[in-house]
């Protein structure tokens, strides 16, 4: 039986580029006692996965050269000699870029039946929508009547971001790239002011304009620029979230937008504040019974963004750095 | 009866001139109804004033062309008709740069008769020292076994953060400029480990070598380069406390040291945030008591760097931008 999957052959410079990944095809040994063989139907790629192919230690490990790209992934239990999965579960796992996953099925969750498509396990109601609630109200501490500025508002975390701070009654402005996105997030999503960061001269200015009492959360998906321009608008006692950084990850620190308008920390005492979703793991079980309801209710909407076929995923992701994905980036590997 | 003051001439153009001072002469009208007139005996200089004396909104209302220079002071009672106080009570108080001050007596303290110098209401006991107090344990959440780095460790905030961190328990790392200010604080203050930071060569390497796991609380009182150069070093769920930013009073936004390596907040769960002390203002009793206790037992120690005559005021100011006094600078006006 034959399994293929993409690893590192070289780590990139910059933005990644195809060549630093390598398709490679083995032989899938049959599965020992307690094991279970996975199909991942649905893969995903991650801005945030970029920080694993430097050889520095981020939050997570570097992915060594010659080693499966890492990403989340759900999938069909094909085969099973352990008592907890049956063929035909459909699984959230994380066994990334490979068409095949065996497991002795720790860090396996099962995919509940019910209304939403098993995709979502990775999506809404995956790292992404778990990203969105902690972020916003624990690290956040999202208060109602709160301003909060989204970044990549049309990214899944940003969606999420802007839907859940709206339905606990902030206000909301979004910033995202594009007059499609903008569109969407206006009329699709509901987002009051929508700031396309493309098509105006002065972002500072539009943000001003949009939130002109300031801003309490700021939830930043970008990086060091974006935090840098919007502290000076803060309000006393606002928070900056920082969530991830797409336009920072592909260059080096020396290169980078420093953080410059610091003074504001003290003169408004601001709380920055950085996380992944996983360090709220023992709340995921309250964030999915939320959201489910959210979801069932209409107040919580997401948008995926499917490419069909396995051979796709370097692709996908190195287009999320020029923000083509409209919505969670997954690929359809069969 | 004359008053002298110092008021602010003109803008400071980076580190404060003499000439951005004027001294004038006033008469001093009799007290009213409910009134008191103050001699200030000790008046400070502060570097966080600097921000006050620029044409924008920080922290402080920026000083008028024109005003009085800010500043705590602690006086005598010369003249009262207020009943809260009487002839002869030491009082600390913001009178700004001037020998007297009238008052109808709020945000007037009486300064209790025990063993300290009543200058320790605006120096240990003060402003300095419950800024420490409250920017180690509130804002950084010290925990038994963190090790605290702690910038600027010969200044009156800096002495009182490395000595409240090593009773409760922490391990402290000190950072310092010039020999006579480490040597005092590891023989007089006892701080474990001392930094020269102008007689190491690699101020980042010496911070390792001092503290080889990691820091867990940053408390800064320079500024970005110091934050930028510390995060690497960071450990899980490290805190750093933005208390002050000497080393950035005096540069525009735009020439400062960016803080760059951002991406440490996510890896490290970092937590940055800003304050003043008078955010806890209703927690001062407690502090007081702690501090008094500890000052008593000799576990609180501090330093007063005294100039005599008012007139060396704007002076002492300036001298604080090049690490010239050593200890909490007052002026002993009479």
């Amino acid at each position: 039986m034959k399994n293929r999957k993409f690893v590192l052959a070289r780590r990139p410079d910059g933005i990644p580029r195809r060549e630093d990944f390598r398709l490679e095809t083995e032989e899938l040994p049959g599965i020992g006692e307690g094991q279970l063989l996975v199909r991942n139907q649905f893969l995903s790629v991650d801005p945030g996965m970029r920080a694993a192919l430097d050889d520095v230690v981020s939050y997570t490990q570097p992915v060594p050269l010659g080693g499966v790209i890492p990403c989340a992934t759900v999938g069909v239990v094909e085969a099973s000699n352990n008592p907890k999965f049956k063929e035909g579960d459909f699984v959230a796992a994380g066994f990334g870029w490979q068409e095949y996953g065996v497991s002795d099925g720790r860090g396996i969750r099962i995919v509940p039946e019910g209304p939403l498509s098993p995709s979502t396990a990775i999506g809404v109601m995956g790292i992404p929508g778990l990203t969105a609630y902690f972020g916003l109200l624990s690290v956040g501490r999202l208060g109602e009547g709160d301003t909060v500025l989204v970044t990549s508002a049309a990214g899944a975390v940003g969606t999420a971001v802007a839907q859940i701070a709206a339905l606990k009654g902030a206000k909301v402005v979004g910033v995202a790239g594009g007059a499609e996105k903008c569109q969407w997030l206006r009329d699709e999503i509901g987002v009051a002011r929508v700031i396309d960061y493309r098509a105006v001269s002065d972002l500072a200015a539009a943000i001003a304009e949009a939130a002109p009492d300031g801003i309490d959360v700021l939830f930043d998906n970008v990086g060091n620029a974006m935090i840098d321009l919007t502290l000076p608008m803060m309000r006393q006692g606002g928070r900056v979230v920082v969530c991830g950084q797409i336009a920072d990850y592909n260059i080096p620190a020396s290169q980078k937008h420093g953080i410059l308008n610091t003074s504001a920390f003290i003169s408004k005492r601001i709380t920055m504040r950085g996380f992944v979703a996983f360090d709220y793991a023992r709340e995921f079980r309250t964030a999915w019974a939320d959201m489910t309801g959210w979801i069932l209710e209409e107040k919580l909407k997401y948008r995926e963004d499917i490419s069909e076929g396995f051979e796709t995923l370097p692709e996908a992701f190195i287009g999320l750095f020029g923000g083509k994905n409209f919505g969670r980036k997954l690929i359809l590997a069969f």
